[in-house]
């Protein structure tokens, strides 16, 4: 089983993933849980790129590099941890580049659906969570953090990428579950763990 | 003028690059000069990726680097310097992405047009001379060269390439000149130089 958790950032994925992986280990589950674009010692690399500030690429260089980082983490983490029976939970994974790439910053979708088939070889997340806060309520949850290249965004911008995540949930709703994030984290986790079935 | 070189290893292209890239300046053109996938800061860190023995990466992370790293060359040296008018030479382009990943590594041709029409802007060479040479000659020149990751391949995966180059230059015989490339510098250039109008 695969499961992806996409969204916003500061909608607090990490907390959810881990609790999530609690809960599946609680009832005797092997769980790997891994993060895009890193993961591997080469795709740490390919991450340092892309998060450094100082790096201005452009918008293309920058799909491209994300794709290589999922080629990678694809091929030599997530298809044999899957082989093994185990449950992957990936944080972030293609929706993120249809999101941020596509309706971000303006890359056309069917090349971005095009890269993202190659990149992983046709693999689609048996279950995908979309944590949805306000925009609002997402920036203050991040006003304290060092800012990154990654977050480092205008809220045009932001705004944009809500929107494209919103329109995917549209698109694959048998796939992708749009779990409303600015409850309580444990109910928020209630919600999630409704969809698991273990 | 968008020139291209293409060829297996040892085939002579830095040399012949540099005798074209002084024959156009001695008609007063201003020449760019510049090799894949290297030519920026950010390309020469994806090249020290590509170029590292000890990084062993999957042939499409492989691919979507070189991606990257041509995406990034296309729009901030190769387009502008075209429209400010200069001669651009290339050592390898696209048509090496076709020949090593293609023919040689096996991935799916079609994926590869796509991910270099994405990468290029649609940017096609107005010429690309394909030097050619038999590959015992090529493995000779090579003998004495350190082997990196791109150069430490096997008999049979050059041979694939080559036969890729080949079939290339059939598929697009006006823009893909095939010089012999196993007579004297000298003679070599002047087969180029016939094809150059300035």
């Amino acid at each position: 089983m695969f499961i992806t958790f996409e969204g916003i950032d500061g909608v607090g994925k990490t907390t959810q993933i881990n609790l999530l992986k609690t809960y599946l280990e609680s009832k005797n589950k092997e769980v790997l849980s891994i993060r895009e674009p890193g993961g591997l010692s080469f795709s740490e690399k390919i991450r340092e790129i892309l998060l450094d500030t100082k790096t201005e690429i452009n918008s293309t260089t920058e799909l491209f590099l994300f794709e290589a980082a999922r080629s990678e983490l694809t091929e030599k983490i997530i298809l044999p941890a899957l082989n093994e029976n185990k449950i992957v939970i990936c944080d972030r994974f293609y929706d993120s580049t249809s999101a941020y790439q596509g309706f971000g910053r303006g890359i056309n979708l069917d090349d971005i659906n095009y890269l993202n088939t190659v990149a992983t070889q046709k693999l689609v997340p048996d279950l995908t969570f979309y944590l949805d806060i306000p925009i609002s309520q997402s920036l203050n949850r991040n006003i304290n953090k060092v800012k990154d290249r990654m977050e480092s965004n205008t809220l045009n911008f932001i705004t944009n990428v809500k929107k494209g995540f919103d329109k995917l949930s549209e698109l694959y709703p048998d796939r992708i579950k749009r779990i409303k994030a600015d409850d309580s984290i444990d109910q928020v986790h209630q919600n999630i763990i409704k969809h698991i079935n273990v």
